[in-house]
């Protein structure tokens, strides 16, 4: 049980640096969906990380399915800038289950056959059209934050 | 009347391009305070910015007092990590006011000076300690989606 969040074939190092460090700073653990874009070893990584890199509770996988078998039980949220659904307006209160965020890659997103599978749990930031999206870091953020908000920020100070 | 980010003193270019991306996609104005620790020629602005720049609500500075003095009706809330008041414990469902988020330096944060004229309006987003703080611009775009989630995402769609 908890939060998660799952990157499917990240290719900004920083971004995932980034969201790594918002992890370890929410007891999140962090899913990737390999092939990455750049090396574990990435400078930019690291630094946007800030050496944090180490505490983050990781795990790999080579396909969302593997990620959908491991975790059977997993209530799975896509994030997508045509997604239907405000964010906000779904009930994340639950602590008994497992919260996984899916957010796709920063130039294609999450392949549209997956999200044609799971159009009910295709979730919008809601934004203006003068941007194309928002930075994924930024939109991981604002996404784990309001579950947080919602659970109460339980074990956070 | 509207929502607000203020940036002091901002350090680290692509920062502040991710935070300009995100104030353009909420209608949110931008201020900075200088002196800024880069260009706003700089490459990773820009492309932190996605090309966004032209787009943004933008106000420059010399000094933190004459943002105050040139708003003086507005709401002011400084973002710290030792900010004793949760973030989102706070009312910003007042459109008529001009509410004002004011982050400091990556490195250094607010001047302590200011903050200490302005305890009550110290927040803080509750993280774990195993981290010193979150990313600013994820920092950022938390505490303006807690706003604009509070105002039901009036003009966002």
């Amino acid at each position: 049980m908890g939060l998660h969040v799952v990157l499917y074939q990240p290719e900004i190092p920083a971004n995932t640096g980034n969201i790594a460090r918002t992890c370890v700073g929410t007891n999140t653990t962090l899913h990737l969906i390999r092939p990455l874009g750049f090396s574990t070893e990435d400078k930019m990584l690291k630094r946007a990380g800030c050496d944090y890199w180490p505490d983050v509770k990781i795990n790999y996988y080579d396909s969302l399915d593997e990620l959908f078998t491991t975790y059977s039980q997993g209530e799975f949220y896509f994030i997508e800038t045509f997604g239907t659904k405000n964010y906000s307006e779904f009930d994340y209160t639950d602590e008994q289950k497992d919260h996984f965020f899916i957010f796709g890659r920063e130039t294609t997103g999450i392949p549209r056959e997956i999200i044609e599978q799971h159009k009910d749990r295709c979730f919008r930031i809601p934004q203006t059209d003068k941007i194309r999206s928002l930075n994924l870091s930024n939109t991981a953020a604002i996404i784990i934050y309001e579950a947080i908000r919602q659970q109460g920020f339980k074990g956070l100070s």
